[in-house]
């Protein structure tokens, strides 16, 4: 029966854009949205993409996830770190460990990205992927955000999630592209976005493949990285798993300025759009001055020169987030 | 209609097995085939899978086509060294160069990996992705294989082609996995095989996001390696691309053990097959002597020890290649 209904759907194209949209206000981006939609997915025109050539990609904090007042991914590192510290007396004379320890979250402001790397190195590699999706998993299951106080899987943002689901019926590939790491995303995106492991791009380090004491194959994860899934690292990452420039790309900082202007350099019909915090009474308001998810003035100068639709939190969303599924 | 006709062969499970694998003899493989696609897709059967996580891995050179005398991409690899010699006079001094121009093929039987590197760097490198796949392209549609004079897009198998469509029909992703280079690969798969970039996995070298005159952005190709997805580097490129472990794997070589133990370590119905190059009347002979695609009797052990299917192409397969398409 499912099956016949979207069938009917399809046989309509994307009739359904306004009613698969409730989140938004009936505001520029929405329109622009649903037009682009129309343009792709109606046979014989110009525009016209076929299903399977079709690519949208998502940047993932602060796109589809809070990113404030942290990276949700650095979080799970430090609560890792702290996990942790019983086997490892020795980080508590040792920095960065020591501050961490101590949660001198002035320390940890001015951690180094050699800092960083130690704390990856240590929260991040050493176990197979499985075991390390099962640690992100069991963390997710239980950590909360300290604003929202809701799980970090509810802290995603419901007009992005009708929006993927939207194009996903109009037979979009949806990929997340993030700078978070490849396997971190990849345990929640299904279950979270409806995205599978094999559209999810990220950040990755190298594996090894080794045996374990029953002689299984497993992938050990090292600590040396292979990409950096942000800024020119976007296009490659895209290019290494899809191979096909988009013709959507959705993002909200600095890090997606080259993932975005790659997308618009393809011909027809492109779709770029970057989310702008600007609700500080819902959600957060920031912008230029934030060194998390930083929307340069040189990246709104872009996007007003390149035609990029900036999306106001404030003005173009109803909601935010998901209604709430826990019993609290 | 055809929307209609799929519709209804999915209502029926793999029922259309036995019509979809024509150039497959009635033998054990195509038997050992059917009965895993019946598992797996059959609902309320314990090896159920369901649609969406249903993935196939199939090796490209020897296992869906020829690599012998020489691996398709080095036969590409030389033509480019002769090609763009009249720019580079120096080469006729300097090894490998040297001996290519030559036509010396005893010397390029002894090339060493480093040789080989500098040949790929000189070639493979230095160009936009979509420049070296025009190249490719172009190679394609006119280089021959010596003994079967047909295009190389030709010289593929068709029980391989029967069989990766009778799987796709079944739900599964084919994706490719080849120690052959991703972009080369990209290049002709959609064409050849039915499979669309995403599904490519292969070895990766680095890559440059830069712009051109125009100021368009591109992605320049690096001499540096990323990733051999050859041996461990299947797994591990899977593990990049896919993320998921694979339900069936198909390959031909020592360079494939891997991705085939891999796949098997997994739970439920899986299925792995090696390709034995045993027909030297239609197309070749060879196994654990050869340079080229080595069939090692240790690997011959390992599949019977572990239950791989070993298809021989002379018992097993009634057609090598496909009808013949150009006018000869």
């Amino acid at each position: 029966m499912k099956f016949l209904i979207s069938t009917l759907c399809l046989a309509v194209g994307s009739l359904h854009g306004q009613n698969s949209l409730p989140s938004w206000n009936d505001t520029a981006p929405k329109k622009v949205i649903v037009a682009f939609v129309e343009r792709v997915t109606k046979e014989g025109s110009p525009d016209f993409v076929p299903p399977e050539e079709r690519i949208a990609t998502f940047d993932n904090d602060g796109t589809l996830w809070v990113e404030q007042p942290n990276y949700t991914q650095v979080t799970f590192a430090i609560d890792r770190v702290v996990a942790l510290a019983p086997q490892h007396p020795e980080w508590r004379e040792v920095e960065p460990f020591k501050s961490i320890l101590a949660h001198d979250r002035e320390a940890m402001l001015r951690f180094s990205i050699q800092d960083f790397e130690k704390v990856v190195a240590v929260t991040h590699s050493g176990m197979s992927i499985q075991q390390f999706q099962e640690i992100v998993k069991k963390w997710l299951a239980e950590a909360k955000h300290p604003r929202f106080k809701r799980p970090y899987t509810e802290c995603v943002y419901q007009p992005m999630l009708e929006l993927m689901q939207y194009l996903r019926t109009n037979k979009f590939k949806t990929y997340i592209v993030t700078g978070g790491g490849q396997e971190f995303v990849r345990a929640f995106a299904q279950q979270t976005y409806g995205v599978p492991p094999e559209e999810v791009v990220g950040s990755m380090g190298k594996v090894k493949y080794e045996y374990d004491k029953e002689g299984n194959p497993e992938l050990i994860k090292l600590p040396e990285v292979l990409l950096i899934d942000d800024k020119t690292g976007k296009p490659e990452g895209i290019n290494m798993v899809i191979g096909r420039r988009p013709q959507g790309a959705f993002g909200n900082s600095t890090g997606d300025q080259q993932m975005l202007e790659y997308t618009g350099a393809g011909n027809g019909a492109r779709l770029m759009m970057l989310v702008h915090h600007d609700d500080a009474k819902r959600e957060y308001a920031y912008g230029a001055e934030s060194k998390i998810g930083t929307f340069s003035d040189a990246l709104m100068a872009e996007a007003k020169k390149k035609g990029w639709i900036v999306i106001s939190m404030k003005d173009d969303w109803k909601t935010i987030f998901p209604p709430a599924v826990t019993n609290e």
